[in-house]
């Protein structure tokens, strides 16, 4: 095979991918794709339809373009008859309003486990009958906003750290307080050190924690007030009650544990390493 | 400052981490916890003290070992009460036991959003009085199951692809039935090329879109029941049609859509890139 026949050296086709000449397959298709001249300038069609499918993996709408000289391929298609054309738009469409009303039904069933939790909530607190007259009662309104609300204030007022805020005035000011010292005598007068701040886990679980503890709240304030406060009648008065009795006591007993806990870290004591010698102090 | 004075270069005292020697501060407590002899032998109590809360970065429980012996450090502390070695237990067990009442509030309120869509459909199906009569009349354990099936099965069963697999028979005999050749002369007969695989999508939009879709086939079909089988009397039955001719006539669209993208995929042409000479076939 020799070019001197070609008066033109553009005119000589080989198949950059199959490297077959126009005498090697009379009836191939040929195309000339992109600005490459020479050797990669011409390309049997079937042959660049293949490397194109390659190209896309399977996307048929990615550009596709020579790898040589950067030309984008034209791909031209067959026209679209109108019914394709707006099957075409309506898919589109879907795709894009998916997203969103999936996101509603994630916010819907959330909102509908709320007020559930809100309404059974209201029956534990104010007794079966009460509660269910009382909702039954209501502006549904104020039912469909109120209820949600329910669990939604638990979770939020349990993110109060007020034990962490009561926690730091005992520490600022009960050194200075004579009556504090004569109650609490093993505290932190005698401090060694001021030990470094214990980090505020803020994982996952801390926060599972928050969430199973606002919510199971009702259910020990219900019973908390069934065993301390037997003797109010008021189903209401008698749930919040134990709840304010529940509370105070888990947070004395907290501020009591985290104090330890600062007061064993503050004197703690490093050892010698080896044991059989006194203890240097 | 001279080593001569003492017997034992390791009676030498200087503090690896502030330098200073015994004479700088007779007050000061010294310890040696580790292995290392000679200048890194003797280090003081509050200087070890603060290297090690850096160290454990807020978390007391984090061993810390000597950097150049890899000893690790004996870190002693006072005495706990049984109250606040109950609490620590306590404090242990709830930390465990949250993230599966937190999985246990997710299952829960999924579970209850699944009954709740189903109680919805019942009476959409049925009608809102026929609905209810048969949800009260039914034993509570069947409501428990069954009513949170519903949904479930509407997601398996828009997870059936049929129209693919219809699409696949279509392409493989088609091209053998002279009849459909008649009726559809379009079609795959003329391809110029099998066309590549167009990937099966299944990223989140797909698999929102298949969640939407099968939670309002319900709606769908209640509505395309009263357009096109108006005059059936039994609310379940008209539905039915309703949702078995709408399921029909889209999957029918779909499938027509898919072969005529197929057919265009295939008789795709990449053109000549200079346009003002003629394509070269």
């Amino acid at each position: 095979m020799s070019y001197s026949k070609y008066q033109d050296l553009d005119e000589y086709r080989s198949c950059w991918v199959c490297f077959a000449t126009e005498e090697d397959d009379r009836d191939a298709s040929w195309v000339r794709p992109c600005r490459c001249r020479g050797t990669t300038m011409w390309v049997h069609q079937m042959c660049l339809q293949r490397w194109v499918d390659e190209k896309q993996k399977g996307n048929s709408n990615t550009k596709v373009a020579c790898p040589q000289c950067n030309t984008e391929y034209i791909i031209v298609f067959s026209k679209i008859g109108a019914l394709i054309s707006v099957m075409e738009g309506l898919d589109r469409i879907v795709n894009k309003l998916c997203p969103f009303a999936a996101f509603g039904i994630f916010a819907g069933s959330l909102y509908w486990t709320m007020v559930t939790y809100g309404a059974v909530t209201v029956m534990q607190v104010l007794g079966h009958k009460e509660g269910l007259s009382v909702m039954e009662g209501s502006d549904p309104l104020v039912l469909l906003i109120g209820l949600p609300m329910i669990p939604s204030m638990l979770i939020l007022g349990k993110m109060i750290k007020w034990e962490d805020y009561i926690l730091k005035l005992w520490r600022k000011h009960s050194p200075k307080i004579s009556l504090l010292k004569y109650l609490f005598p093993n505290d932190s007068a005698h401090l060694a050190r001021i030990p470094a701040e214990t980090t505020n886990m803020s994982d996952p679980i801390e926060i599972t924690r928050m969430l199973c503890g606002a919510l199971i709240l009702p259910t020990i304030a219900t019973t908390a007030g069934k065993i301390l406060f037997g003797n109010v009648t008021s189903n209401f008065q008698r749930t919040l009650l134990g709840g304010v009795a529940f509370v105070g006591i888990k947070g004395a007993l907290k501020i009591y544990y985290k104090q330890q806990q600062y007061v064993r870290q503050a004197n703690r004591i490093i050892q010698d390493y080896d044991t059989s010698q006194p203890v240097n102090t």
